[in-house]
């Protein structure tokens, strides 16, 4: 069976071979891991910048994360063979390297664990992951069950491969002492300067057994011998050969010969991680590897991902959805905002967003990182490209490449922030920055849109220079010419947020100063940009207008229209334009493509874009960062319908063709799905399977503020759901200011938003004064 | 059957399985191939910083190449399956990665191509592959027979995977207008600036057949299926499927189809390599892929490899030697005099020391080599750390590492230049350098050689700055102070050599100025380096010598030994000290450590090189480049007994168990065997794999100067053989200036070397007046 199972809050699988890239994911404060059904992992830990402690069998790149990335047999991951030892048949959990078919398979996501059941040759595999909170390593239990109703010899045998830990110096052995196999190496350098920095890097991995085996090896190739991974030559003796690793490739496989009588069951420990020294890995075993051990770490963990359940129940017609609102959604806003994406220099505009995500989740870490993000402004009012986070950091890959749109960022983020919290003291806050200038959190921001104001052209056009959100382009101005349409009409929505703030704050001459700025924009957009049916997507250094219907290639740009109906450039009658053309053009059966139609080869005076593969990364894909600005913007104008049909695009399923063609489990929402849907029609709605994506956050508060119509408002919670016109209604519970409010949302003969609290009609939809601790419960009508 | 037969110039295995690393080499002038026995391939080529054409399936960091790199499933190869249509078996050739014992396997490595003879099932397959002389491509002919004695249905598919070509943009298909499955990626970049440079670089992979194919599949995962690599889904089929892949691993495997009569036989030919467009992918086609045009190829490049036969034939009564000598080393260095190790910026000492080798070879290349790096020369008399050899090369990895031993290399290399030439008119050839300053070549090796002496402390010892030969330690003087033994005894050889040049060059007062160079710093030395039984490697920062007896581990280090026996620091007493402990303490069965004992953990007063496991690299290896200058100071004072075993022990063989241990195939000298000798004895002798060694090139230097005795002088060449004592005598063949000389060693009742020219005793052992065209019969009789 294919699609997964929804059994409370887990994700289920049945066939490993079905999605093969299926996987789960599970972080802490200090790692991640993607682990597949089949076994592979991709790990990451920070020490500070990224790292691993199981390679690849060659030498990797160092390099963020990969899209769309490849599996192969010698990928790391974590096995356990199983061998009867009266038959000599082999197989192995969850799937890889044997790739056996097994009579049962269950892969199974969790909030805080992933699971494996694997039934083969009368022998049922349990296999557990669960991560600690606060530290690197990775908790595995492994329970083999005999259930062929009769008595059993087999051997059970873990194997979690190390890979080429360096081309410098490695090696792994057996090491009584701190009971498993320690694979070391030195982080090489070249530099004198670099050293003490290398030399305190967590250099070991190792695999410690509760139990003692019986035998292990540590050696890679004499593990695999002629017969392959697949069928180990090391499996077909009694005994693995208790052989270390001296400079060869070190691997971790140990043996646990067992007699099992009929229903018998064994249940193994281990633990998995990097270590600096012996003395760490101890305190390491001594800390979690044991029943209690295991047990606290669970319980620690369950506490820390509860502080992530977000601020939103819904029970829809869809329970598909509901599922994943309520229980994947804000967990994953969370992990974004709680690590960010574990780097130590996030792109600014990322680093804004997913903090805006966390204003619904733990409101104070979005307003610390407002704060800092403030606190690194450049003397000029410009923002940099990326935020540093940890001592020593520095721009490293995009942040590189000179990008303007950096400010705009800033009011969208503390829009949501005051609108959950009404906490508009943080504008009167006092940063001094790390350029040595001290100003309020008020005139920061100020300054920054002032910043906006002026890298603008004649024609009051914003400039790209390199690049500007997502990266795409960076040969459109280089030379300090070229503009871009939708940094233009973006500049009008930061600056209209910011007014509105400015007069909530009681600065209505401030208010006043950027609404004309607001005007400006606009009407230069209208100008220079409106190409009778929608917005151009920018203009050259030599002056050539892109994104427009002439073109063959890149014709239509999904951000321009968006931000343009959010900053208020479009008019009603020009909105009406638009929408027609974006379904029309720009629509498919995953969800709103950025552009189209994609490029073929290099378009020379734009840039960068075109180097990804027609509908791939930000070539034309189902971008959906930028389809969720779309959905927002859609939702602020009351297109209800429209608006939900693209969200739901994003999220897989409910079909088998659906999960199958994205290849997406569990649901989740990646950075793209493939475009080119008319050109590439075999791999269009393919995942990227790149889950770190500012998308979260804005699909939050798409179901918040516009599908819910919760939003906070400064004197209360505004109330204007918009459920799809097929609905007849929801349920709802939002927290909001340390109150509860239970929603109970129908259709009605009314001809606005009706809503009625403890039995009270309300003068207008909205809550004021909302009590902490209270808990609200409203009815609501909503036209039908 | 293990051992290598050697059937004229070829090398050849006969099992897959005991020598699984055992390969082949071939370059050309644009780029190399290193291919296993298994099939498995890493190839370079230069655009202009190396590059790849097949890929690993993962994103590989760009490095250097890597000693003792690993293989795995998945690694870049070129395969064939064969399957009986009418059984359903399979295996594949050469062996990878199907796996099975075939019943006969032949490994043939000659010099100009690399051939496999597979049989199985009946089958017999053929596989060469050749390399133009002046294109990147593969020349592949696989020739499949019926040898089963009746008729036979089969399928033959060719599989030759290009891997993950880039996380960026990657496709694959068969395009009939070339005639191939053609791969296309873009090579990535972030900043514009970089975006010409990448544009024009050669991102299509492509798979030619002169024979249309019956099917054929692009898609690597399409094509394993679930059966994985060993037992491909896709082969189960009676078609492959023809799929392409868009923004999937590509790879190019294609099928035909056969009806063969008892003895009959298909031949097919494939081009694979890299290029920038299909223009260049037909043109290649035309140009080669024809039996016509591999025949072409064939004899242009054996013309090529001709070229580099070098100035020595021996016959010996180790007949292993005689073919090591005479068919691999001379071509060994030809190769890296030619392509300079396929690097923009190969190291100062290095680009000196492999045209120092191929002053035997092509003297004019070694006499531009030697004018090229002295244009680079600084404007303070020191070299740099690279020569740069390509337009807009930069220095790279260890290149940025400031070293201080540059300069010595220079006389070094010279020396035998003009051995070999007597062209002494070098000197007076007037040079420009890069940073605009004119000298003469005679000027610039005395400002080279005024460094050195400028570059010592108040004790007469040289700086060692972050490092110098072999770049082990860059800790011992980083801040200026710290000195190193070896350099300062090197720089004594330099001057002494030079000095030699100065006077033969009829500059006296020069020489004598360098002379009293060398008597300080050899002076020096022994009042502060030499330890009572050898001399130490040199003394920290912080006033610590170490190399000396006190010391546990880096006790004693060969390089300093060798270079005051060279330099002439050590007097006769000395030496007659050093010799025994170089024996007791830095001998082993295959070769001479460079120290002992190897550091087990970071000294953090000499820095980088106990980053490399104990007894491999640099950390107390066998590395052979040291061991050949001990070899050669050896000769120098007549210790041939010594220096031949030394020498022998670099060469793998004659036993099985040499082989084995050492899993080196063909028979060649790489850049380390691992050492530990006594703290690892499992891993010791094994071979680095790595080819790009300096060895070469004094180990030639070794046989032609020291063990034939055969050493040009400015008047002509003088002989003193200096065989092992076991030796009754021995044939060599020698071109020097343009003559030939056939020469007959024998043992005689003689005090010193006697020599006969056409029956005429000369009065001293050195033939003068040598006529370029003539053929000279030495007799020449060595004492018994």
């Amino acid at each position: 069976m294919l699609q997964p199972t929804h059994n409370g809050e887990r994700y289920e699988l049945t066939s490993p071979t079905a999605m093969p890239k299926a996987g789960g994911f599970l972080w802490n404060q200090k790692m991640m891991i993607q682990i597949t059904c089949r076994g592979y992992a991709t790990a990451q830990f920070m020490q500070p910048e990224p790292a691993k402690y199981a390679y690849p069998p060659n030498l990797e790149a160092k390099t963020f994360m990969q899209p769309e990335q490849n599996y192969y047999a010698h990928h790391p991951g974590r096995f356990v063979y199983i061998k009867d030892e009266e038959s000599g048949e082999l197989f192995s959990a969850p799937y890889e390297p044997v790739r056996v078919q097994v009579d049962r398979f269950v892969f199974s996501v969790g909030k805080t664990d992933i699971s494996w059941t694997v039934e083969h040759l009368g022998i049922r595999v349990t296999m557990t992951l669960l991560l600690p909170t606060n530290d690197v390593a990775e908790l595995w239990s492994i329970k083999v069950t005999n259930i062929s109703g009769r008595s059993r010899k087999i051997s059970v045998y873990p194997y979690f491969p190390f890979g080429y830990m360096s081309w410098m110096n490695q090696e792994a052995e057996w090491i009584d002492n701190v009971g498993g196999i320690v694979g070391s190496y030195k982080t090489p350098y070249q530099k004198a300067e670099d050293y003490p920095k290398t030399k305190l890097l967590k250099d070991k991995t190792y695999f410690l057994c509760e139990t003692p085996p019986q035998s292990w090896e540590a050696r890679q190739k004499r593990f695999e011998g002629e017969g392959g991974l697949h069928n180990p030559s090391s499996l077909k003796g009694t005994e693995l050969s208790n052989s270390d690793a001296r400079y060869e490739t070190p691997t971790a496989v140990v043996q646990y010969r067992e007699t099992l009588k009929a229903d018998e069951e064994r249940e193994y420990r281990f633990l998995f991680g990097p270590a600096l020294d012996e003395t760490e890995i101890n305190a390491m075993r001594k800390k979690y590897l044991s029943k209690e051990g295991f047990a606290q770490a669970l319980q620690e963990y369950q506490a820390y991902i509860v502080q992530g359940s977000g601020c939103l129940k819904i029970e829809t017609p869809d329970k598909e959805l509901d599922n994943f609102v309520n229980n994947w959604l804000a967990r994953q806003i969370f992990y974004h905002g709680d690590v960010n994406r574990l780097t130590t220099d996030p792109q600014t505009r990322n680093y804004l967003q997913d903090n805006m995500g966390m204003s619904f989740i733990k409101p104070q870490v979005a307003r610390r990182a407002i704060v800092t993000a403030v606190s690194q402004q450049e003397k000029n009012g410009s923002m940099p490209d990326g935020i540093l986070l940890a001592e020593g950091a520095v721009l490293k890959y995009i942040n590189q490449v000179p990008h303007t749109d950096h400010c705009v960022w800033l009011p969208v983020a503390l829009e949501i922030y005051l609108a959950e919290t009404g906490d508009y003291g943080i504008l009167d806050e006092i940063v001094t920055g790390m350029h040595g200038d001290t100003y309020s959190v008020f005139e920061r921001f100020s300054r920054a849109m002032d910043w906006l104001l002026s890298a603008r052209d004649q024609r009051g056009l914003s400039y790209i220079a390199q690049g500007d959100w997502c990266d795409p382009m960076n040969m459109v101005g280089p030379r300090g010419i070229g503009v871009s349409g939708w940094l233009t009409v973006a500049t009008g929505y930061a600056l209209k947020l910011w007014a509105t703030v400015c007069e909530q704050h009681g600065k209505p001459d401030v208010a006043a100063h950027f609404r004309k700025g607001v005007e400006e924009v606009n009407a230069s957009a209208n100008s220079h940009l409106w190409d009778g049916d929608w917005y151009a997507r920018g203009i050259t250094d030599d002056n050539v207008t892109f994104g427009i219907k002439k073109d063959i290639e890149g014709r239509i740009w999904l951000n321009p229209q968006a931000w343009s109906i959010l900053g208020g450039a479009a008019s009603a009658s020009q909105i009406e334009k638009i929408l027609p053309q974006v379904d029309e053009q720009l629509s498919t059966p995953y969800g709103t493509v950025m552009f189209a139609p994609p490029y073929s080869d290099m378009r020379e005076d734009v840039g960068r874009v075109t180097q990804k593969y027609p509908g791939q990364g930000e070539n034309g894909s189902v971008y959906n960062h930028a389809g969720v600005f779309y959905v927002w913007s859609l939702y602020t104008i009351g297109e209800k319908d429209r608006a939900y049909k693209i969200l739901r695009q994003m999220i897989p399923g409910p079909s088998k063709e659906d999960y199958l063609q994205r290849g997406q489990l569990p649901v989740y929402i990646p950075n793209y799905y493939r475009g080119g849907w008319k050109t590439f029609p075999r791999t269009a709605g393919r995942s990227s399977q790149l889950f770190n994506t500012g998308t979260v956050s804005w699909a939050y508060r798409c179901f918040i503020e516009g599908l819910c119509g919760l939003r906070g408002v400064p004197d209360g919670l505004r109330v204007n759901p918009q459920l799809p016109s097929d609905w007849p209604g929801m349920k709802v519970t939002r927290l909001f200011r340390g109150a509860t409010f239970e929603i109970d949302v129908t259709r009605a003969d009314v001809k606005e938003v009706k809503v009625v609290l403890d039995g009270k009609a309300l003068d207008e939809p909205i809550v004021k004064g909302v009590v902490a601790g209270k808990v609200y419960k409203l009815a609501v009508s909503v036209p039908r």
